[in-house]
This record gives C-alpha cells, structure tokens and sequence, in this order.
C-alpha cells in the first residue's frame, strides 16, 4: 500500500523541485559561476537543501517531504526555523520547531533570531550577521519578511546552501494576488510569488499547485504536530481578513475555482509582465536621441502599456525608489507626452523630476 | 448657485464624451467611411445621440445629463429603451420609462422588445428584425446581453444615430473585472469594458469612471424616479452576489479603495493586453515557414506570453470558437513545443487539432 494521496502529492511536488535543484547545479558544476552566494559547496560534494520551517502545517509538511524525498537523490537536507520575537515565547516554539525537525533526521537544522523594528529590520543569527537587508517600506508585515529573507540569506551563504525551500501554497498564491488587485497596480501586481525567485534563484516554492488542505492534511496523517500561528487569524492583519472573511465571501460569490483562478491568474500575468518588460527594456534604446535624452514623438508612437514601462525604468534608473512609484506618479509623467499643454515639471519620489524640454523628457535627481 | 455636486459630475462626463463624438463625427465627414452601419447622417445635419436606458438609476442620470448638454453642443439626444419581457409587467414599466425620457425632452425615444431563448437570442423592434445577434454562449446573462446589444444596434442603424451611450459605472466595471478574475483567463479577461466599443466604435461609457452613488444622488437631487431592477438584487444571479457580498467583504478586507483599484486595474490590464496582441499579430508572421506552417522551433524562442497568443490566434484562425478556447486548451497546445515528448494530436473546440509533425505544428480543421 503506497502513502495516504496526500503523503505523495506533497513528495511528488518535491521530488520535482530537487531534480530542477540537481540539473541546474550539475549545469553550474561544468560552468561555475562568477559570482559567490548562491554557489553550490565544492563539486562533487552532495548538496545542500534547506527549508525554510515556521513550525505551521504547510512547511512542517514540506520538510517531512524533503526528508523523505533528500536521501533517495543523494541531497542532503536541512531547516531553518526563523524566530521574530514578536510573540511571547516564541524562542521556545523556535526551540521546539527545532525538535521536531531534528526528529526527521534533517541535518543541519538552525534557528535564527531576527528583531524586527518600526525602522529597520535587522537579522542577526548566533553565527553570522545579517546583512543585505531589502528596504522596501509597507508596514510590520512587510519588515519582518524583509529580515525573515535576510536571515535565511545568511544561514544559506554560510552553509553554501543549493536552495531553500518556502512553504507557500496555491491558497498563499490567491490571497498574494487578491492583495496586489487592491494596489490596483496593474499586471505586475497580480503576478504573485514567483515558483523560483532570489538574486540566485535559490528560492523554491514547490507547493505553490498545491492546495493548503492537502499540506494540512499529510501533517495528519503523518501525525506531524504543526503550530497554528494566531497571527494567521489575526483580523488585525490584511492577509488573515482576506483569508478568512474576503476569498471566503469571493467564494461565494463567484463558486469554487477562485482559489484556482487567482493562481492561474498569477502565472499568466507573469508571464505577460515578463514580455512586457522584455519588450520596455528594448524599447528603452530605440527612443533615445545621440545624447541619450527621451524623444517625446518616439515615446508617443509607443503603445500606452510599453511607454509607461519605459518611463518606469527612466525614472528608476534617475534614482526614483520602486517601491515608491505608483502608477499614478507615471500616469502624470506620461501626460507629459500624450496630453503637452505646456505644464511644468513632475515631482517622482526620491527628489526625481520628469520635465519636457524641447520636445524631450528630461527625468533627474533634482 | 451652480448644480449640485453629483448633477456637475454626470454632466461634466457626458459633455466630455459628446466632445469626442463631435470631434469624430467631423472627421468622418471630411473623410468618410466606405461602410454603411455607424455612419452618420447626411453631412451637415446634426449628429444623433441615444442613450440605452433601462429605467435604473445609472442610466436614468445619464439620459438626464444628455438632456441637460447635447442641445448646447448642437446635438440632437435620443433614447432607447430594451423591455427583455423576463418579468411579469416588464412591458408597462416600459412604457413608463419612455414617458419619463419623453418628459426629459428626448427624441427620438423608443421601446424594444427582445425575446431571450434559451437557446437563441432574438432581437425584433417593431419597426426592423434584429440581425447580427452574437452568439457567445453563458447563460441567460450572457444570452440577454446579447439581445439587448442587437437590439440597440437595430434601433441605432434605423436612426443614423452616432453613437449610443451605456450607463455602466466604475461599480460595475469593478465588478466585471472580479467576474473576468473568475475566469482566470488572464489580462485580458481582467480588462474589463471598454469606453469605447463595438465594431464601429458606437458604445460609449462615460460614467465608467464615476461611482454608482453619484448617479444615484444625481437623480435624487433632480427628482428623478428610478426603477431597481428586482435581477440586481437577486442572489441567483452572479454578478448580484457579487456587489452585496462579495464585494463588500473584500473592502472589508482590503481598505476602501477596492473598486477604485478594480477600475484602474482594467484600464492598465486592457492597454497590456492590446501591446501583447500587437506583438503577437506580428509574431505570428515571423514563426511561419514558406508553406505558411509555424516553426517550431522559433515558437520555442518568443517569450511565453507572446507564444500563447499565437497559438491562440492560430487556433482562432482555424476554426475554434474565440469563447470557447479556454486557458487550458493553449497550454496543451504550448507543451508541443515547451514540453514535447511525442504526445499525439491535441483536440480543440470547434473540430480543429494541433498535432506537431516534422518540427512544425499543424492545427487544422478536421
């Protein structure tokens, strides 16, 4: 008799993600990278898995898989639990974490402490300092991912990790998607988390398919004890009204395939956003003149959706913050180019001005 | 004392769309179309108007504003009313809704009568047939939008009108962007309506940027009675559903901006949507060889999101019926040149098959 359906979807989800781990680090043995970081240990060594476990169903269920699916690849496999210190007692729950993921032989299992302040989010494991901690602003919850990422960065470099391995389900994905269709931000918004991100690409989400029921469902019958996080069920928290009050009212509403929809709505939009800016980054060098200045007519004949990427990427690259720029500020900027009535210059984030100027764009760092 | 707040809205609104009918129309005239159909009347004589009026409060307030601008712009403001005979007494209502636009000095207004099949859609006013009925299959929403729509084309050709006015509010398009999220289709399906549309461009929305409780003042304060439509607040119907439950719990959610946010998500998904198409359109051009046949292998080099709109169009372009050519079928399709291991044939709706032969993929009517 084979594992209970939802045993083998979880490891089969795995198994997949670890032969993409094993083909790419095999590619970059025969072509070592440059770069440090995400490199893989000395060739010929097995490598290194990690998972990222916060003790809750979904990654407790993802790293039962890794440590059944690790050993019969010759991979190696370990965890790392990251403890915010913003509940009462969380360094125990981190100890016990720990534990548990001790207990399924991964090895080496770690737990980092990371301090989450109003300002700035700074990781700090026992072994090594944080370092290259992403500022991007959007409130607490947005800090402590910050420093969660920096933390798991850390712990990866330093055991030369092949990948890290997030829990992330196809339920996690809708709800991303829902909260980037509240930033009205277009199709980038919508596009989720991706199923591999990182500068190195060392971020895996193997059960972004998979539903959060299925992943709750293999802790039980693998009788995994799991921790039900009171954030998740926090209506203080965005993400937990969504999840229990919005996509449930959705549901409702529009019938069962939301969940679904809004996942597959994720990868097309990626998709979509991809060749788009594919498209800007091309677009970017046909419009400028000898001096490297914006030709207004040039950005006009553009269709509206390439044109404002590209104005996105200038105003950027003058120093404009990302995360700062919204479609309205780029809205305005365009004008500039589709509605010329004379008007003056165009504040952007980061002291960054868009002004017209003898039929060019002119966008700098004031 | 100017109007009132909502009074200058709905007719700012209008007089901006009348500005662009006006600017169109000139343009016509000094170049006029071959086609017969959204022309519009002998040159030289004032262009018609009519505003689709279903007696609710969102078009009642547009056909007041009409009333109120098109005779300071020299135009001259009709009005239709559709009676789809679904409900008991839909025929007096009707009628009651003619006298009221009457009353607001519109003329010409009319009353048609559309029967709604199951099966088959059928316009006929009393004066010409219906005709040009689209037949995109979805149920009797789908079904009774599209009578009203050849209907309103009838009446539209038999008056020479230049353009008919829909009263659709950024509510609505909100909530027909959570219908195309449903879908998840992707851009395109998120792009809502357009301002402008129909194959002559005839379909006008000007209050797609104004909220529905603005129309609703606008009546108020100008003692306008409004009929609400029993359908609207029918939990059997799903766009019903939508705008007391599940639009309400995503606000309660996601913050008050939801709709606003919906809104500008259309308008962005739309612009990125017609960028890829334009792609596509010429991509598809490129991945053919001599015989006309796509390549392969240059399919393989486009950007995934420009690939499966050639794929699309090229399944179109055989015989598959545009609604029913889903998601799921493109990504079959995809996997002939993305994932190819010898499959056979793909089926597709409408009798076409793709099948890869020889490095070339072959989709043909069977």
């Amino acid at each position: 008799m084979g594992p209970h359906p939802a045993v083998a979807a979880i490891r089969l989800a795995v198994r997949r993600v670890l032969h993409d781990i094993l083909t790419e680090t095999e590619r970059a043995e025969l072509d070592p990278p440059t770069a440090t970081g995400g490199a893989p240990a000395a060739a010929g060594a097995p490598p290194l898995v990690l998972v990222a476990c916060s003790g809750g169903a979904d990654s407790m269920a993802l790293a039962s898989a890794l440590a059944f699916e690790a050993p019969k690849l010759s991979v190696r496999a370990g965890a790392v639990t990251v403890d915010h210190g913003l509940q009462e007692g969380s360094a125990l729950r981190a100890a016990e974490v720990v534990a548990r993921l001790g207990a399924m032989r991964l090895d080496p299992v770690e737990s980092v402490a990371v301090t989450v302040g109003a300002e700035t989010p700074v990781a700090h494991s026992a072994a090594h300092g944080g370092g290259g901690v992403r500022r991007t602003g959007g409130g607490p919850e947005a800090a402590a991912r910050d420093a969660r990422y920096a933390a798991l960065d850390a712990v990866a470099d330093r055991h030369r990790a092949a990948a890290v391995l997030l829990g992330h389900t196809r339920d996690d994905q809708a709800e991303t998607v829902l909260l980037g269709l509240a930033r009205g931000s277009g199709t980038r918004s919508l596009s989720g988390m991706a199923a591999v991100s990182g500068a190195t690409g060392r971020y895996r989400r193997p059960f972004l398919q998979l539903d959060r029921q299925t992943a709750r469902k293999a802790c039980l019958v693998q009788s995994i004890p799991v921790w039900d996080d009171p954030h998740n069920t926090d209506p203080a928290y965005t993400r937990s009204r969504l999840r229990h009050e919005g996509l449930p009212a959705l549901e409702k509403a529009l019938g069962k395939g939301v969940v679904e929809a809004l996942a597959r709505t994720a990868q097309l939009s990626r998709d979509d956003a991809d060749a788009l800016d594919t498209w800007a980054a091309g677009a970017e060098t046909t419009v400028r003149d000898e001096a490297g200045l914006l030709e207004c007519a040039k950005l006009y004949a553009l269709p509206p959706a390439v044109r404002r990427r590209v104005l996105r990427r200038a105003a950027i690259a003058a120093g404009a913050p990302a995360g700062s720029l919204f479609a309205r500020h780029i809205e305005e900027v365009d004008r500039l180019i589709t509605g010329w009535r004379g008007q003056g210059a165009i504040n952007l984030p980061g002291r960054v001005e868009a002004r017209r100027q003898g039929g060019r764009l002119v966008i700098r760092q004031g």
